[in-house]
């Protein structure tokens, strides 16, 4: 991490500061920490200020009285929370790797590098590949042939992008996803189990699945730019068409994304989310962690969806949701209160039924 | 993707073709982009033909009238839906790696390697292992020691087969699955909470486990014929023997399977699916997404469990279960009603309740 | 594998034996299959002894009648689930990999490795960081800039680790794990729409979340001694501070721990767990497979959480835990007996309103 003076922080911020400008910082810290030698204290929410009496410099929210705190320096911001961006920013580390490809790197002759490409150790680069300008692929990553990736890019080690899959500028892949596995999809010559389970409503079933055959995925997977994938996640190829990521989307660890899906721009999926084939999500919709979604649904925009919850139906836009399966909060809440009660219930109906017994005496 | 003919796709079908059969063929695609130059639409189900209006030409279910549609040429067959595996097939994409050992791959020299196999970048073949005849190993695989793979096999970048594990032929597996990791077996020196906590029914426990001793996996995995293995999927060793996937099975991405466990034959494994130590498993279940089945649990042949289910008793043989835990579909969409009438349940008791009170006054 | 005498297989165990302690043993056995030519069958709980007619040599608890059984020889230990860890490490496999760097790997000129270590075929170890005396680094392991891997410990193939990512000795990573991704962290630059969404109650939200800026993961992640790592979980950094695991704590396959957490020793987490960031637990926590607990909880020791439950509240230690969301296992056992009961009480009901109907005519 870089050392930086106050000044310089705030200047980085777009804040104002005050106190001893030049003080200098070698590390951000939760206001827990804030008694750090070198450290300036995040109070990324009003109660954390109490905390900082040990502390030398503060980024805090306009208006704080910061030599009441006893401070040297303090940093004003109007979102403390936001600016932790912009704090862990100036101070993120270099990732180790520097332009050029690595000497035990393997970059078939008919890709194409941008400009300042960084190829890391062991990474292997496809025929007719390319990889933008500034783009750095890190170790042990695989580029199948005919992909594209954006300007800027940052491939971590031991990512897959299969054949033919397209990144946009600044996307994050980290390590071990994987983008463009064959889609999930079998076909049984006579109708399925599945098929004919979905045509009943009940608990038995004399159809077989005789044998599975295999539907190719001749789609690929397109990801806009700004786009973040987490660890181990996994998005497939569509069937006939691409399955499809929006600008600004973020998807974080061990997300799984089947064939076809469709997800709009600025989404936050959280770990461990599922999107079965041909789903289709809105814009700025959020997935809490282990959501599942079934196959073909839709889902609208800035839909929010509460963590290990199931859909099983459409949600349009603007709804909060929770709940296996899911149904509007109010709802789910209301029926988690009564399950609470429901033990009691029966006590109630069985005292209602004595007093009705003793009455009819 | 090769272009092709009305009159060859159809014979690669064993199919008949009305119209054109000289018209040239470029991409299969859904009816929504049936408008598309070189297009054939596949009509896989009977609502998606009013879509067929701009097509040129079309897969069809025999009967259809295709010369209403306005079309130049169709190929009509028993159930598109099947045929869909034959038309992505006749234009799947060949995978760009050709036979032979790429100069980047390292193959212990004791391994053996049968006639036609491709070895890819970075790929690495242990010691005393084998590869069937026509096999590609894509980029940074790795085979460990003294493990077997069939004929025809085809695994994708970054996976992982363990030391002593087999795979039948044809078998497919996905980038960065692990087939053959030890098993999560531990065991405490004195009895564990686990036990303590399986032994009683409480809340509550005086038992810690003060420490974790490992027990080793001895046996290794083996997958059978036709087998196929999503994404980031894991498939532990077993402790004494191996764990076991029977002929024809399909396990979707990031499915994780315990050590010990025996699945059948043309299973098929959805998403994100858990399966627990020593669960054993009978031939054609389908488990949708997220499912989980508990340690021990027997499920018999031709069971479909709904996804999000947690499978935590047996099931007989041609159930169709779903719920947490996992229930008959019957119970389980009771239940689901039940729950969706009970605030007004509480509503309906009360009012009973009140006017007990005043029959009494 | 290698071939043992009772005499040595007993005094590997710390146990004493009957019968003839010349006989060769080749591999331990599960009692069903004790008649195999070669085998010692360990019977790690009562109900087995009766599969062991067939036996010639068998691991028992002290007191079993082993001349009753017919066996040639016997072990006596206090506990034989426990002696099954012994057994299993005396039969272990070793791993095909010798002391030295593969010609294949690259290391690092500034990176340290201690004696006896290990490098296998293109596994990468990058600047300045540290290998300890007599760990296993196998093939395709990503070891970042600055990671420091402690003494004995054992990498399989394919795992990554990050810059400046600490691990303990001893500690067993398994193929593709991710230790040290940036954590899922974004912040919106007014109020998102999960703020506003915690803020109200409701099921519908005018808040949209119009951009999401990263928060960049300043901290590492720090694994103690004896740690045990699942295939393909991933562990992401802390912001400001490392992410942590405690000694002796075994995380299963496809766990996923987010940002900041801090889990304490001797815990089990079991498959497809998912922890959201800045959770902290205690020691000697179970937690059974696809348990997702949410951010910012906390967890007392000694508490076990059932297998798929969600924990959205903190929990004190020494409880044990099921349920979506997860409460005290009474009231979750109470709750599926309630909802069994639930639509005969619907019927119960409407009988009571007839008769208070009929009662008022």
């Amino acid at each position: 991490m870089p050392n930086l003076t106050i000044e310089t922080l705030a200047r980085a911020l777009d804040a104002t500061f005050e106190g001893d400008g030049s003080l200098v910082i070698s590390h951000p810290v939760h206001p827990d920490d804030a008694h750090q030698s070198g450290a300036v204290a995040v109070a990324t929410s009003p109660e954390f200020v109490a905390k900082l009496k040990d502390a030398k410099a503060a980024v805090l929210a306009e208006g704080t009285d910061w030599q009441a705190l006893g401070l040297k320096a303090a940093i004003f911001v109007g979102r403390p929370r936001y600016a932790l961006s912009g704090v862990t920013f100036a101070f993120a580390h270099e990732i180790d790797l520097r332009a050029g490809i690595h000497p035990s790197a393997f970059v078939d002759p008919t890709a194409q590098l941008g400009e300042g490409v960084a190829v890391g150790p062991f990474a292997y680069i496809g025929a007719r590949a390319s990889v933008g300008a500034g783009s750095r692929i890190l170790p042990h990553v695989s580029v199948g042939a005919n992909a594209r990736i954006g300007d800027d890019a940052l491939i971590h080690p031991g990512v897959r992008i299969g054949e033919r899959v397209a990144l946009g500028a600044r996307v994050i892949i980290h390590p071990n996803a994987v983008i463009g596995a064959d889609g999930f999809s079998f076909v049984t010559p006579q109708m399925g189990a599945v098929e004919a389970a979905k045509a009943s409503g009940g608990s038995t079933s004399d159809i077989q699945n005789t044998s599975l055959v295999r539907i190719h995925s001749l789609g690929a997977v397109a990801l806009g730019d700004d786009v973040e994938i987490g660890a181990c996640t996994t998005i497939d190829r569509g069937t006939l068409t691409d399955t499809r990521v929006g600008n600004g989307t973020k998807l974080d660890n061990q997300v799984q994304i089947g064939h076809n899906v469709q997800i709009g721009e600025t989404c936050m999926l959280c770990a461990q989310v599922g999107i079965a084939g041909s789903a289709v999500i809105g814009d700025r919709v959020v997935l809490g962690g282990k959501v599942g979604v079934a196959d073909h649904i839709t889902i609208g925009s800035d839909v929010l969806v509460g963590a290990a919850s199931a859909v099983a139906t459409n949600i349009p836009s603007r709804n909060i949701m929770m709940g296996v399966p899911a149904v509007k909060r109010d709802e789910a809440l209301r029926s988690i209160m009564a399950m609470r009660r429901l033990p009691r219930l029966f006590d109630t109906v069985d005292a209602l039924k004595k007093r009705l017994d003793a009455s009819k005496e």
